[in-house]
């Protein structure tokens, strides 16, 4: 029988869906699970944006350009324009998700062997996508105790090395929902500069800040425009996680043209979630008001009930719809398991994601969780009466 | 400024991107450009499979299942099963295209440095593919002399070393057109059991077979179970090719739990076009009949007109929309640019592939171009007549 390869048998398998067999086995039981544990938020699609593909009126679905349909481009010039990112549309490659942003960019700017920096805890697929293009990923710590802030400038100066290319930011962040400052942005801004290094930012969660603050973009940085590549997808902003569109967007022209034959050997980004993208851009610009609005709401209750909860630690996150916790338990993993396997509080019970999956050092993040409040707060507070009674229960 | 990487410097360009600029400055020029240079069938999308996507219901356009959403997976059994493919659902995994398939399938089998035998001329991006995964493609030649069929086991024996994990063919094939008889795929067979080599099959033109022939795939090849590992796309079979939907299908329970996990990586597949594949399993059974006849006419006319040029060579393809066709020039890509640089008759011109870009030994297929029927009959006739002309003319 033939072997598979080293880097298939190496790939991490998904930290989030290790418990999914248990969470089934609880719904076969007849208990209610409230899911924390993933990003699909549960806002409705708008309708709008639905109807631009029911309309469609394409009698052959043809493929798109490699760097997706020129008029979605153009449309989306004036989206980042809107967001104090001033590119032209020949600087935009449409992906396929914003999974496929990630890979260019790592395979566009990365050999095998090459080392990228990223801030842990940091979302579980950069590792996979590390490992499938051979790069190391090279963590260095934020902590719970400082909100996960960005690391000192020395934490990232003693972890340079000749073999460094670039540093990956989640900006807002998944899983810690922090929010990078101005001044955090030039700290990465001056490292990258000194060192010449990529800066990788993955801004999926742009729309989603709270407490009147902005999000600042690394394509707007000045200075640092041959270093910055975005990485973006329409899936949470627009609650179309299943359209797998996003967006690859730099103004150095080398990368863009090594990213474009990565483009064009897979052919083009799928057609109907363009038109749906496009569509898009013409929502109402208060669209986001009542999103945010009401991810507010559930990122204030949650917090607050968190941490009305004895041992529990849960820094206010500044953006995305994430909040990491401390809990007082010794190995987070085992007691989502057991919420799953062996609770319920009024024939319900909780899922939530185990933090060690986002850390790439082994034995950190293992009293903590992610939890995503892509739920209504009536769901949130149920949810949340379920984890403050486990808490009294487990031992 | 931060550099490139390699693989992003040696990714090759597509080949028949380069003469795209010329062909847009034919048409600003006034002159008709009869395309045969690319496989984007011109054949309308099935009505009622697009109606499935305009009439979609859901309101939350969620991420589907990373292999797929299962009730496409299971109705894509029913369709294996009627061209003697027996496989399960979870023997499935739904892919962004036939691109993703191939990708995963080298990913999954496949590590920096192994070897990947593939007949020349092939499918040009297999190249970005292998470049991309660091993998290396050795060539073995198929001649137009033979009609492009499969190179003798000798020359399979003469290309296998320690580092090679697979051969890949495609079948019915791009850029050849040749279909497989069971004859050749039982040597393919022989030559996999022998070195334990994974065999990788391309079968996005399934449908399209001539002649009264069959096609038999890979997966159904008794007692080569745990080494075929079967590509598809939906894109030809319904003319939906920007869809971007296609299948990773094999029993091989190990490689199946490695590609697995490149595919929860990437999340999902696009959610709409899965709706449309869905729906095309249930299309008429005779579906294909009309399709089949109008591709089987083009087939039948482009080759005799070819065969009528002095000097020309055009064996008769068995399969998929391509033929490749020996002409009486030195250089075809240079031939091609001329065509769409400097020549008309009637006011247009016709653009092909030149087919050196689907050779990967250099100075190969300098005179042969690859030409896609996938226009009507009327304006082959008219391309045929340009071509006709042109060679009259060509010093």
């Amino acid at each position: 029988m033939p072997v598979i390869s080293h880097r298939g048998a190496q790939m991490p398998p998904s930290p989030i869906r290790k418990l999914v067999p248990f969470a089934e086995a609880a719904k076969k039981r007849g208990t209610k699970v409230y899911h924390l544990n993933i990003g699909q938020p549960d806002i409705e699609t708008p309708k709008a944006i639905m109807d631009a593909v029911r309309n469609v009126k394409m009698k052959v679905l043809e493929y798109s350009h490699s760097a997706g349909m020129e008029s979605y481009r153009k449309k989306l010039v004036e989206y980042y324009k809107r967001n104090n990112i001033d590119i032209n549309h020949n600087q935009i490659i449409v992906t396929t998700g914003g999974s496929e942003a990630i890979l260019f960019a790592i395979m566009s700017c990365m050999d095998p062997g090459d080392e990228i920096i990223i801030p842990e805890p940091f979302y579980a697929n950069y590792n996979g996508f590390g490992t499938s293009a051979g790069v190391k990923v090279v963590p260095i710590p934020s902590s719970i105790e400082t909100g996960f802030a960005l690391p000192p400038i020395e934490a990232f100066e003693k972890a340079v090395t000749t073999r460094t290319k670039a540093i990956m930011i989640c900006n807002p962040n998944n899983p810690t929902g922090y929010l990078y400052s101005k001044e955090e942005l030039e700290v990465l801004k001056e490292i990258c500069l000194k060192h010449d290094l990529f800066l990788f930012s993955d801004e999926a969660y742009r729309e989603f800040c709270y407490d009147g603050r902005k999000h600042i973009s690394a394509l707007s940085l000045e200075g640092l425009e041959e270093h910055a590549i975005l990485m973006d997808t329409i899936s949470k902003r627009y609650s179309a996680c299943g359209g797998r569109i996003g967006a690859f967007v730099t103004k150095n022209q080398q990368v863009l043209d090594a990213a474009m034959k990565f483009a064009q050997a897979r052919l083009s980004p799928p057609s109907f979630a363009q038109i749906l993208g496009e569509a898009a851009v013409d929502l109402p610009l208060n669209y986001f008001d009542e999103v945010h609005a009401e991810y507010n709401a559930r990122r204030d209750l949650l917090v607050k009930r968190l941490q009305a909860m004895p041992g529990v630690t849960c820094p206010l996150p500044g953006g995305a719809f994430y909040a990491m916790a401390k809990l007082p338990v010794d190995d987070s993993e085992r007691f989502c398991q057991w919420l799953l396997e062996e609770f319920s509080y009024n024939g319900a019970t909780v899922m939530m994601a185990p933090a060690a999956g986002f850390y790439a050092t082994p034995g950190k993040g293992r009293n903590e969780v992610r939890l995503a409040y892509v739920l209504n707060t009536e769901d949130i507070n149920a949810a949340m009466d379920c984890l403050e009674q486990a808490l009294k229960e487990y031992k």
